[in-house]
């Protein structure tokens, strides 16, 4: 079979000795004679592995005891009611940095008003606003920290008047965070973490409880946070074999040296590509430079070769490059070059936008 | 390895060809070079992947074009919200048979007037209520057709004088059903369909959208429902894996013969079971003898034999025979024989009993 290199934008690749775990589990899960995608999650082997995962979460994130750790079911998507539900009194203020920051302000005005504080909107949100005024009378500020399809990201731990919400489905792992910053942090498995199915949140404890309106069982976060000091989202039962693969790649980003290693391979591999993007008289980035995305890397050819953008993309997919096609709000290319990316993949595209190059001098 | 006979009350057994093809897809799925945990969910492969299952569900249960079929995440527990939240205008009829039906019921309370119509909670829901009235003025009647706790089910299709909504999580495609006496019918997957992580819903489209107040996105079953007439549930990253062992637990059904035979087998199977439960001394169940689950058999010692339950469990465990501990509101043992749990097992489980009678007389 011949080589290929995994660019998708989500779900994508994951570390090989994950994968290896996985097929391992399913023939057998902790020599328990059955597989993982037939044990109970009542079974102690398993009531193991969550304990683990969580505990993977806060040693690599450095999360004190006073936030939950929880997984759930639904996807970001599901969460972008939840906060609000969980949170919103009266008012919340959003930042607006692509689509799926816009689709969460959008659920936030079922339960309160929204205050758009900032939005890039206007150009293609190829930028990340600053200079905005955070409202001190909102509930929360809801930032979503990388931006998939314009590859921006917000690359710093920003102080909030308020309680800081972040959507970090494509970016959390990528690097250190200071999660003492951020009331809650959440997002999707399925880009740094694992594979799709399981949601992960980590938030304050001593924020919830304080709606006024009730809250249903489900979506209350309380629901799914168990005894001290150990918290289960065993309420129902869990997405198992995702958080399987969450664990193991978890564990794998550990092995490595934990984030501050990840976050250095990161920013080499992005600067690798970011660097032919800049050299390369065929290509031009299409995000703003300060707010560049270490986890989507999105450009075009330039005006002049806008012609060739075709003629790319067959190029690449012949040398095994896969889901580098850009989102069709931004057209051209997109690389996710996620936690798991190797950076023989990243220099396999460098090549590759070099060859053309200079097939087409 | 020891030959383990898993009778766990879900996540269970699933066949054997659908984790073979599930370990193969995560090695290379569909010729792609990437395996399944890493493809994009707009790979053309993987969209083949979602329109089969849901062709397969139409195709075994007969579902019919006017109704939609999803699926999503979050388990049958976030069905307990969304059934209302999408329903009820005014007041919703429960049927209590079990803490499910009780769960279910409870949150409909969030949304409307809920009128319990029965309960056999009086006897540790030992039964399936019969002869109540179901309000002709409610939205909807809601029943549980298979208590996994307690080993109760109703057997038939009934008709009923308002919309009927059926959580069928530990009985779904284990024999016929009519589904058009349904405007709809969900489950978590992790009985008979799957592993944990998919959540299905099947729902007559005419019914939905009738809502005053404002639902959710995602809460929105229409959200999930694509266009005509092939719907998509991708409005979302859905969760892949456990779609793709569904798709494949699917296919071993209908390469079985599809539900007529499934049922066939299923009968024999508990027939075998419930046999020796009604001939040995020293068991008996715990169900009405009318209201006997196919799925999940629930045993208890005799009263003269009380003090042998936990040598029986040992004895059992022995053996190889898993997860056949009773709940703890029940108490005793309970053998949950699904659609995958070969009759093998459950004769292994036989014999068992009929040695533990003959050790003991």
């Amino acid at each position: 079979m011949k080589t290929v290199h995994n660019f998708n934008a989500g779900p994508c690749v994951l570390p090989k000795q994950a994968i290896e775990s996985a097929i391992n589990a399913i023939r057998d899960f902790d020599n328990t004679g059955i597989g993982i995608l037939e044990i109970s999650h009542r079974t102690p082997g398993w009531e193991r592995i969550m304990a683990e995962t969580e505990q993977l979460w806060r040693d690599l994130l450095n999360i004190p005891e006073e936030y939950a750790v929880i997984f759930l079911g639904g996807g970001a998507s599901t969460q972008f009611f939840e906060v609000p539900a969980n949170l919103l009194k009266h008012k919340a203020a959003y930042l607006q940095t692509g689509v799926w920051a816009k689709k969460a302000a959008k659920e936030a005005k079922f339960y309160g008003e929204v205050d758009i504080v900032a939005s890039s909107e206007d150009k293609t949100y190829s930028y990340i606003p600053k200079n905005y005024t955070i409202p001190t009378d909102a509930d929360y500020f809801h930032i979503t920290t990388n931006n998939t399809i314009y590859g921006t990201e917000i690359h710093t731990d920003m102080d909030c008047p308020v309680k800081l919400v972040a959507d970090m489905s494509s970016d959390i792992m990528s690097r250190p965070v200071d999660v003492t910053k951020y009331a809650m942090i959440y997002g999707g498995a399925q880009k740094n973490v694992g594979p799709a199915g399981v949601t992960f949140v980590i938030v304050r404890k001593d924020i919830l409880g304080q709606m006024e309106r009730p809250v249903q069982t489900m979506v209350d976060y309380r629901t799914h946070i168990g005894d001290e000091p150990r918290n289960n989202s065993m309420f129902n039962t869990p997405p198992v074999f995702p958080i399987f693969v969450m664990h193991e790649t978890l564990k794998w980003v550990k092995e490595l040296g934990g984030l501050e290693a990840m976050y250095k391979i990161n920013k080499e591999k992005a600067e690798l590509l970011y660097n032919e993007i800049d050299r390369n008289s065929m290509f031009v980035g299409t995000a703003a430079k300060e707010d560049r995305s270490l986890m989507n890397v999105c450009f075009i050819m330039t005006e002049e070769h806008k012609d060739k953008e075709a003629a790319f993309m067959a190029f690449a997919k012949e040398r095994g490059m896969i889901g580098i096609k850009g989102h069709r709000s931004v057209g051209g290319f997109r690389a996710s070059i996620y936690n798991a990316c190797p950076v023989e993949s990243v220099q396999a595209l460098v090549d590759c936008m070099k060859e053309f190059e200079a097939m087409n001098k």
